[in-house]
Order: structure tokens, then sequence, then C-alpha cells
């Protein structure tokens, strides 16, 4: 049964499986010398220009960290907002794997603007402070909104006047580029991102991200990073396959564009009832919602999702590439059932 | 085309992928809360006890390095063998991930014996000293040989007298239970185990391996370990089917016999050749031999195999799951020929 | 020439000097096991209790790092005030060193409440977030406030009752106890507080600071973590010394009520000035102050200090236990006169 | 009573307790911004050449640990002797604080040679390895021997012809110095040196310790990762006299010379004696013998010094600079005795 919990509920797109089936012939080196990989290095470079340099991890938090330990030393520091999963989903792996400190920044809506970011570039060259080094946005946030190109490159401006470098935690990037109809590049290389975490997983692969370090000279230890932060795949050719895969054209795009069309649909059913509010725009493939406390829990009892906020009652909806029409239709009209009679009386 | 390189050259065994294939199915909770995780935990225990609490991570690297995390704190220390891939083989993710110092013992065969360990065991309480903490053997060893069930429990006897763990780096467990037609608990459980990095990747498995804790305990710290070390997959049932598959009644020993057995009959066609001296003994699934450097130059052109030692010439065949009767005699004909006629000459 | 800029620009109190040269006698052994450690280690039980295990260390970072190592492993979380020390002055030696994360909150004065904090004590056993372990206060503040015995205990409680451990960064904790006239124990451990750095350097010694773990059992691996962090001494019977006369009876509030009484008659002095606002409560011996900008550059001509926010305006201004009341006067007149005429023409 | 236990159980020389207690003056700025600190560096400069920038640190573990963070990345390894204190004296220290991965090589004399050196020197490039970027030697050595200007600059050679650095950790240069009779830089910056720990403590000095990076371009990140790595003293100016009357001239060689002729002295008392066999080349301030179990028990119910290997009964007697030749001949006598009869029966 599926549910709105999240992308990460979906399991494996059947091109995503049929090419990890496909790679499984022969022999082949490990640990990425090996043709899948080669591939997936090289759609890498058509998508993001010949600089990027891809190298495949297991999960986002490892494409995180690891990404980041090639961008910073230890005293050097990290901007992101308060609600960037690296912030606060990680378990402290930032801290730990990468001994780096956040700078975390409120916001209203998880992304960052220039004038949000500038407080934080102080104290440059005071040896008691760390050194800010690296903005890092989540594109799509965590809650749901996207940076426009523009916003992007707002930032990638104060980061390279200061000496700093634009980090993008892409696990919903596709997410991004689908929602504003345009190519990764653009939200990207053409934006001035200098590194970027690739997400696969919440888009239909079955395990796997990517570290991909657009500007050169920044990749020169990331074999041993990778290796060292336990993120070298032995057989990695499955991994790769993924991406190959994914990176196929632009066949990232069309389960990203599927799950928005679905986290949209669903927004637009429940916009007009009574008893939900919707509090972020919905332009990714999530719908946060403040609804009754009751509502919420009868509703909870049919469908899978998550409270957001305990205090004030929001609720996160998230659709992914395989949600379909009559799944939203159906969770619509029970979220409707659910605010017009949240004891769960029949009708 | 299949060479002698290395067991992780190999693809996945067909049903490993049907049982990722078959997991493919509607939404599943992510983090390792589906029922193919439970399974896989249950069949965990199934073998190795009641107590065996399993967590499964991408690869054998964090295996080691995450299960070392829940036994040791940093000031602690790992006595295990010069030749562990822990010590040579992880790009120092031990002492970075880990914080801990490896105290490694030279050994002929790859094998820790209580007498080799003891005098690693000194400066308890002297805080100069990093503190010996845990043992750690690797099963089958690094250089193809296998510690028999007493073995195992002598290490663990004199971990245990001494108030320290016994850990096994267990990436070619299952080619040592083979090798000894033993059930897996007899070389680990029952024979005084404490924890246990379960390979699963070298028998035939896409992705995925075990940190797999035998006493009750030790294990709390776990979950967060995991997640901080980056090893918590999202879509963890797909790492789950496999070890379902591979631990399902005693699945996990045909492939490892198998690989085995192709390396015993490697061994024993190239056993009476002149220009060929196996250099240990051959119980699990590698070949370790020296031959004529120009032997081996020749040899190399046709077949994809690694040198162990540039300075004796010492090389490593290692058979995997899927090598077969007719690629081992090919190969074997090819080594006879690279000795008779090491300069490449036809007949 | 002295200035208002810190504490510890201060030099070392006589009685300290002369300890440290009276220790200068013979051979010791080194690494604390000479008497003079003993007597250090002896003077905290009697100032702090039986149960209160002192360990030397160089510095004030120091002492809060490896302290805070003691009571945390790395996946656990500090709860600390956005301001503290350790949050902004450490180069991230904590997140380093310690591989912990910490959860700072605002405060109007640099003060916890548990009000403040328990919104931070919150996904406990949940994998993916930082679980809190600590609470750790400033006591005197980095703002110049203090703690009543009762605030301390509230935030005691509130960590008891959670699981928490709770944690003074007592680098002031003598201004403190001396601005509250208090021994130093009504503070610590009548308060409930369980580890302690207790410092020694802004208090007139040379070098020197303390972890005390106040509460039994929380000390096993303190020696290991000392040396480990590179914190143990090898001529410790220098630092100890200095401990030794710091402890003898309440030699150390003296010093430090004197501080006090210093920052006490300059923010008097200074309170009836137009064009002068004190931002803090002047309870320990630091005054803040907000004034206009003019007037502080034409001030720092004459005498050092620190502007503690370029925005506001805001400045620091620190006594010492050397400030003398005549020092005092003549800032005081300066602050008049640059307020009175900024651009600094006579008067 | 006096020892031959360490050389850091003797006090601090007079000349050092009265430049502390000549710094004692005023206040000055902290952390390194006063002029006991510029004059100490600009000391440095004057021994070691116009490129060497030292920063002053707490104790000798901190010296190599954090000089080996402003060499290395956490990938990268320090090749030194099995005996080098940074190998087994420092509780892991490196491995914790600069996440680094130790190559220890035995050596019979606990000196390093390019010939032992070149065989860690492999596997640049491969990632499943740390990457060698150090060669550390400790001068004079664990075991009292010193390496000769020719020999540190071998070691020079091979290190910067494969595009590594060599570190000294000069816990006791000064003795080397004094043995050979040749300046500081003849040791150091002459012989190709890249990065020194210089000891004081052991020399006569409270404490305070020094990296010093002696080539260009290695200094940039020091600041920030001796705050970060908890070792920057606040009250710098009271460490920073100490160099500043150690280095002042060859004041540092006295303390040191003495020191090492109370070796030899002691040596030579102890060369006739059957049952005495010293085991190492005298050069700097330690003695190494073999003696009896029973005469070892009995000399030290009389004499505080060390057992060096339980197995074989070898014993290391340090001298230090205040040790007196009427000590030496006492001891000297004592130990005669303690052979001649070391049941303990009066003569």
């Amino acid at each position: 049964m599926k549910g709105f919990g999240s992308d990460n509920h979906a399991g494996v797109l059947p091109e995503i499986l049929e090419a990890i089936a496909a790679a499984n012939v022969e022999h082949a080196p490990s640990y990425g010398a090996d043709p899948w990989t080669a591939r997936a290095e090289a759609r890498f470079r058509e998508h993001l220009g010949p600089d990027a340099r891809a190298f495949l991890v297991f999960n986002g938090t490892a494409a995180n960290v690891v990404g980041l330990r090639a961008l910073t030393r230890p005293y050097e520091a990290v901007v992101c907002a308060e609600t960037a999963h690296l912030n606060v989903d990680e378990c402290g792996a930032p801290e730990w794997n990468a001994g780096i400190k956040l700078l975390s920044v409120a916001t209203p809506d998880g992304k960052l603007t220039p004038e949000l970011v500038a407080p934080q570039l102080v104290r440059f060259g005071d040896e008691h402070a760390v050194q800010p080094r690296v903005i890092s946005i989540t594109q799509s946030t965590e809650l749901g909104t996207v940076y426009a190109p523009a916003e992007v490159a707002a930032l990638a401006g104060l980061a390279h006047e200061q000496g700093l470098l634009l980090h993008v935690d892409g696990a919903r990037l596709a997410n991004a580029a689908a929602f504003l109809d345009v190519p990764l590049r653009a939200l990207t290389t053409d934006a001035g991102v200098d590194a970027l975490s690739f997400g696969a997983t919440k888009n239909g692969a079955l395990a796997g991200e990517a570290v991909v370090l657009l500007r050169p000279g920044l990749d020169a230890a990331m074999p041993f990073l990778r290796k060292q932060s336990m993120q070298l795949a032995s057989k990695m050719r499955f991994i790769a396959a993924q991406f190959d895969a994914l990176l196929d054209g632009d066949a990232w795009r069309r389960p990203a564009a599927h799950a928005n069309a679905m986290a949209a649909r669903l927004a637009y059913a429940v916009g007009a009832l009574d008893g939900v509010t919707t509090t972020q725009p919905v332009q990714a493939n999530a719908v946060f919602a403040i609804l009754a406390p009751e509502a919420g829990r009868a509703l909870r009892e049919r469908f899978y999702f998550y409270t957001w906020d305990e205090r004030t009652g929001e609720v996160r909806w998230m659709c992914s590439w395989d949600t379909t029409e009559a799944e939203v239709d159906a969770f619509a009209a029970a979220i409707a059932e659910a605010v017009a009679h949240p004891s769960g009386q029949p009708r």
C-alpha cells in the first residue's frame, strides 16, 4: 500500500532495475574501473559540462559529507539553512566525519539568500572562529521550495566574491529542474555552483548518489576521501548503471516531473478545503499543510505521512515517481473527509 | 571476459537479483523499518543465535569500521594482522572514522594466534598508550587461509580473559565455513566471537554487508553510529532482500563452496608445474603462487590478476562464485604455457 | 599600560608565581604523580565535595572539550547558548576534537533557562538526529551575567529528568561565586552540576584549567582522554601549584571579587553619562555598553578594549584582578570625555 | 630527591623562571600578540633562518600532532620508527586528532634510514592505501642516539625526491646539537628539514614546545589548527618568555650539554662493570643498559628509573640539566653495588 510518507518509500524505476540487470554480465573491474562507471561519468559531463567530475557514492548523507570534505579543512565552516538535512537529519555526520562546524541560518522557506548569509561571513582571519568556506543550499529544499537559477547565481556571486564555494545538496535536484523546466546545468554549472550532491535514490534509483565537482582543481583528493569515508563501492558497475539510465538524455525528468505533478494535484485538491492550510509554495514534490490534530490522527489511520511540527500540527505529504493520480485523488478525498469529520464518524 | 583478479569482479547471483526485483513492489518504510529488513535480521538470528543483532551497511570497509566503533572508544586499540584489509586496504578509514589505532602483527599466513597477540596486550592502565580493546581477525584471511573453530575459540579465550572482545572481518566468512563444512555459527557465536562483519558482496551480492553484534549489550549505540557513519540506506529493503536470499537456509554455502572448489582445482592443476610455487595453503577461494616475472607478464596479457608482492613475484589468483571449470582449466593451461615458454614463443 | 580588553591580558598573581617558584625544587614524578598535583586534587575535593575528580589541563578550550569528551559519544549533542565560548570562540574545537554537534540557543543575556533548553530536547531515539546529552552553561556568562544557584539547579533538574548531564564552563566561576558571595560548591556540586571546567587563568594563574567531574562514574576514561587530547602536562607540578595556591581556602575569591568590584565601579561611574548605555546587568567583571561609534574610536586611541557588536556599537570593558581604582577612574573620565567630545577636541 | 627517571622530572632552569617573572608586568595582549612572543618568534628565525615560522604550544604531544596536521590531510600517512614517541607514547593522539595513519618501521637504534623508509613509500595514487606524505624522525631518538647532519640530509633527500616532507620530533633536539657541537640549524634547516617540533620542557622549561615550519608555504593554516587543537595559550607571554630565554644566543646548549655529559659520565662509570651491558651508544642524555633483574630491583629501592623492556631486563637511566656529578657518582656506585650484591646484603 502506498502512502505519502517519503519519496524514498517508493521502489526502483523499471528502467533502472533493467539497467542493473543488464550490467550483470561477466566480470568487470571493481571500484569503478569499469565501462558502466566511465559511461556514468561521461553522462555527468554531458549534463553538467566538460569540467564536471563525478564520484559515485552510496547515499545522500555521504554525498554531502564527502563532497564537503573535498571543499574544506576542518577549521572551516559551512553556512546552511537551519532546516538543511545536513544540519538536522544526518546524526552529526558532517561534524564527525568532516570535522566541520555548520553555521545555520533561520529561513522562512528553507531557502538561503545573500541577505541571510552575509551576516555569517565574518571573522575572516580570526583564529578563534571557524572560517566560512562553503555556502550549502538544498535544491529543492527540505520544505519543497525551489531556488530559481538567478537565486542560485546570486548566492554563487556572494560566495565567490568572498572567496567561498557554493555547494548544492541536490538530493532532489531533478525535482527542481523539472519544476522550472530547465536543464540540470541551468541550476548548477551555469549558475556558478562549485560542487553538487546529485541525488538519484529519491528519483527512482535503488541506491546511489554522486559527488560532482564542477570547478577544476577540487577533485584531486576525492578518490582517497571517498575510500576513507567508506563510500567506495566494490561492484561499482551496479551503482553506475543506475546513473547511466537516469542520465540517458533527460530520463531523470519524467519521474521527477511526475512526482511534482502529483504534489501539485494534491495541493490543488486540498486548496479549497476548510481546515487545511498549505504552509509553503508547492513547487517540488512536497505539500506542507496545517490541519487540526484530530483530523491528522484520523487521516493517519489510513495513510502514512509525517508530522513536520508537533506544535503547529503541520504535516508533510510527499509524492514520488510512482504515486498515481488515483492515489492522490483518494488521499485528497480522505483529507476532505478527515477535516470535515475528524472524529471519524460515518458521513 | 572473466579473469582471476578478484571475487568482487564477479556479478550478482541470479537468485539475489531476483530477490531485489521481487522487493520492488509498492511502498515500504525507509531506513530499515520494512519487512525485508525484519526478515534479514531474523535470518541472522537463525544462523547466529537469538542474541545476534544485525545492522546492514553498504560495504566491507563500513562493516569493519562501524562495527569497531561499536566496540571501542578512540583511545582504545585493535590488534590485527599486518596483512589485514583493515590495516592496509582501507585508506586509513579506521583511524579517520573511528579514531582508533591499529596494533598490527606480522604473521606467516595472515592468521593471528594467541602467541602472536599476547605481546600486544600490555600497558593496560598506562595513559600514554592506547588500550587494547579488540582482537580482529579476517576469516577467511587475506591470504586465503582459514581459521578452524578451535583457533577462533582460542583467540576468543585470550580476548575475554584479558577483558577484550573478538571481532571477525568476515568479508569471506562463507568461504571459510564452506571450506570447513560447518555452519556459520561454528565459526562465530559458538567460537566466542563478539562481533562480526558479515560479507555478502564477494559471495554474489550486489552491495551489502552486515555488522552483527553477537553479545548482548553491544548494540545500543549502533543505530546512531551507522547513521553518523553514513551507512544507513534509505531504500534498505533492497539491501535486506539480498541477505534474505543469501541466508535462506544455507543458500550462502553453494556459491562460496564453488569458488573454493575452483581455487582448489586451479591449485591442483598448477601444483605439479615446474616454475610455479604456491605460497599459502589453498583453503578458501584464493591461490597465492610465485612464478617467474616474465611468465607472469606473459600470462597477464591474457588474464587479469594481481601481483601480491613485486619483490618476490608472488601473485594472487582469485576464484569467484561464477568461475567455471572450463575457465579454470583454460587458465591453468595458460599458466603451464607461460612458465614453459615465458617469452611467449609458440610451442 | 593596562587596558580593559580582557582579564587574560593581566599577568599572574604574586602568590601564584611564588607557588610556582616554590615547586621548583629537586625532582618530581612527571604527568601528575607528584605531591603538588595530589594536593591540588585534594583542594578540589575540599571545595567541591568528596566525589570531585579534578584533571588539570592547559587551557579553557581544552577543559571544555576534554570534559565534554568524558560526557558524550560523538553522536550525542550539547545544548548551549548561542553566545557560548564553546560555540563561537573555539575555532570548531568541540566539533573537531570531540566530534559532537552543538545545539545553540539564542538568549537575551547569555543565560540558558529550562524554557529555552526544553525545545532542544527532542527526537530522542531517532537515529537521524544527534541525541541531546549535555546542557552546558557558562558561569559567569560571556555577557558578564551570573546564574543564581537556583537557576543552575533548575537546569540540573531539567537535565537529570531527561537523562542528560549539566556541564558548567567555569572559566570565570570564581567571579560568579564572588558576586553571589557563595562558596564554589553552591554553584556546582550543591546545585546538581555534573561536570565543570574550572578556570584559573582569568583569575590570576599563569596557565591552567581543570576538568572536574562531580558525579561518580564519569571519570574512568579521563586519563586517556586527557592524554589523547594533548593536554597532559609533563611537569604537572607547575600547573598544580597554581591551583594549590588559588584553592588554598578562599584565595580564589579576592582577585575575582576585586575584578567584579572594579567593573561595578566602572558601571557606576558611567551609569549617569548621557551617551553611554549599559546593555547587560553588571554582575561579574564585565561592562557591556553602547556608545556612539565616534566616541568609541576616540576612546580606543587611549585604551584597549573590544567591540562586541559592530552593528550596534556595543563594546565590552573587562576588569581583571590587577585593575586599580585609579585606572577605573581614569578610564571612566576618558569615557565621559569621549562621549561629551567624541571628535576629540580639547574641552 | 633526584633520580634517573626522566629529564622531565627535573624542574625549571633559574634563568627561565626569572624570564617568566620578568614578563609578569602590566597587561599584554593575549594569544600571542605580545612582545615576548614576537621576540621568541624572532629568536627562532635567528637560529633556524628567516623562513622559520614558530608557533608555540603547550607540550610535545601537541607540537608533534599540530605540526603534522599542518603537513598532512587525513588520508596521508607518516612514516616513523616503531619506537617513536608518536607511535607508542601519545595514546593515539596522532590518529585521533590528525586522523592520520602512522607507518612504523622497526629499527635497531631508533633511527630511520633511507633504506628502512623506502619500502614504505609505495602505493602512491592507490586509493585503497594511505598516501605517505611525511617522514618523521626523533632527534635525539627515544633510545638516546643522535642523527648526524648527513643522516638527516639523506632522509630529507629521499623525502623530497618522493614528494614527501621531513619532520623532526625535536623534543631533545638541543641534546643532539650539543652532542654534535653544531648549531640548531645544522640539524634542521641546513639539513633540509621541513618542519620541527622544538622541545623546551625537557631542556629546563616549565611548559612549552614549538611547532616550527621551516619551508615557506606550510604555515597558512597553523593559527587555526593550533587553536582548534586546543593549544593556543591565552597568556602566551609566559610561554614565549621561556623560549626567549632559552634561545638567547646558545643558552639552550649548556643545560643540554650538561645532561649529555652526565649520561656519558654514568656510561663511563658503569662501562667496566661486570653485570651491566649498555645497549645503545650513549650520545644524548640517556643510558640504556641491561642488568640482572634482581640487581635492577635492588637499585630501584634507592633510585627512580624506568624499565625499558621487561623481557630483557633493559633499563633506561636518564640525566637532566640538573643532574650533578655527585649524583651520577653515587648512582654509579649504587649500580656497582647492586650488580655485585644484587640481593642487597651488606658488603
